[in-house]
């Protein structure tokens, strides 16, 4: 089995109601590989620029992720700033700067090319369509996107969607891109592009999993030791997707584990800035609280006398 | 067993972005008094004016709500009129006129006063103190609020809340109450205040119980065609209690189905404008959808490979 994520790698600047962090490693390849090396091993792509630090790098390269992918670029590395509002969901981009991300083109290293699983995070669909092209015969595609996309590059989306079989927005993107306000429709609409499921991420609502099997709903895990919320979505996919690969399965049973052990990790993501909690977290901690989810929804049979 | 509703008969006018309705039966005893119906006998106290119009009475009637404790009272009735938003959660109160609300003091017939399982519905604290002084020995008090008597009337709040085993409110009401951000710690605060156990209805993410047990998390049932959300919180409340005092159970293992049950009906509630849906709902129906709600959060044991 492999693995394969394409997104971006950069530094993050946070501010929160009580705290702040400034050029903190960020960007949603990084999240995906690191959370996806506690069971299996990522391949990334991406680029960073002449400034990315040394340390970030040793940050991924000690968990093992696989950064035969990571181009150099001259320039600066893609910047995000971003500030969270006092309920810690909603947030403002402060400044995005794209840097070496403007010129990126994903090519991907030979040994990449037979990936089984592979992750297009959040970049536009002209390179998404460009990876697809480089892999010879994947076992499940994945998708996420965002609003800027669905509505400046529609039409290469929808190329995209045509390969995927899995596609990850949030309640909005869904919307955006059904026309439809109703999740359910909406996802419907989405599945009837090309993809077999529908995964939309709700926040602090869970997420819901749309396929041939119908529906299935879960909770976000409740955090009460929420430090910064950045990351998490690109966390929960790398769950995700890992877990997939690691049981090298993706029948309908084992996509709704996968969304357990998805939305588990990302809570734990939630606890501190950056991936300063996936660094040290353990399979220990996470199916620790696989099983605290699993308890948090669990209810014997509704029955009623006669 | 039996079970008592105190809260408002009204008549609401709804707009909503593709219909509208006017002088239409509402109020939360309504709401409660009738779900009950399908499984238990309600008793009922509120007021209604000179102008209740005779149709609605015979719709609480014919489900065999107990109506001895519905006063009749000079002037009019209670009235409710409100806009929903295009996205059908938001809402805009554009008028409410207290009419013989204002003078309302909820006398409890003999009949009612040895009652099992009360539900205080949304209305001044002082008159859910009055009734209360008027229970001999309830088995569990249920209390709804809102932020209005939050702001408004705490002391008389706090005075109910020491006697009341289960609280509901929204997340927006949990959070004013216990002037706390976070559900988890937000409901921790009011079970100091003296409820066993809390719930928070969080619309279309579904709601949470918290109690001895932990968390309980139940998501909104999705539903594709939503007409009117009016009523739905009291629905939810009705079915609650009805099933506790179906079962005769406040268990915590039977507060759980009390929850889905709960969130069935509601789901069903919001199908068509006023009490109509509800009118016509059977249990077959109800315990059909029990099981779909079984189906959207069922998964197996998330495990790891060594």
């Amino acid at each position: 089995m492999s693995l394969l994520v394409v997104g971006s790698v950069a530094l993050d600047s946070v501010e929160t109601p009580t705290d702040a962090r400034e050029d903190i490693l960020g960007g949603s390849a990084s999240f995906f590989a690191l959370i996806s090396s506690l069971i299996t091993r990522a391949r990334l792509v991406a680029v960073v620029g002449e400034d990315f630090p040394e340390e970030h790098v040793q940050t991924l390269a000690k968990r093992d992720v696989d950064l035969e992918g990571l181009q150099r670029a001259a320039g600066r590395t893609f910047r995000w700033k971003g500030r969270y509002l006092p309920d810690m969901v909603g947030r403002e981009t402060l400044d995005t700067q794209l840097n070496v991300f403007e010129t990126f083109r994903p090519a991907l290293p030979e040994s990449y090319k037979d990936t089984d699983y592979v992750f297009l995070a959040n970049i536009d669909p002209s390179l998404q369509l460009l990876v697809l092209e480089q892999i010879t015969a994947p076992k499940l595609v994945a998708t996420d996107t965002m609003n800027f996309w669905i509505e400046g590059a529609r039409d290469n989306l929808v190329k995209v969607l045509a390969r995927t079989n899995l596609v990850m927005l949030n309640d909005e993107e869904c919307r955006q891109l059904s026309g439809k306000h109703n999740l359910v429709d909406g996802a419907a609409a989405i599945r009837d592009m090309g993809p077999d499921a529908v995964v939309v991420k709700r926040g602090d609502a869970g997420a819901m999993l749309f396929d041939e099997q119908g529906i299935f709903w879960t909770p976000a895990f409740p955090v009460t030791s929420i430090v910064d919320p950045t990351g998490a979505g690109d966390t929960f996919a790398g769950g995700f997707m890992s877990y997939l690969d690691h049981t090298d399965d993706a029948d309908p049973a084992n996509l709704r584990r996968a969304m357990v052990y998805g939305s588990t990790v990302a809570s734990f993501c939630v606890e501190d800035f950056s991936l300063d909690r996936l660094r040290t977290l353990s399979r220990d901690e996470v199916l620790g609280r696989c099983q605290k989810f699993a308890d948090l929804v669990r209810f014997d049979d509704v029955t009623l006398k006669d």
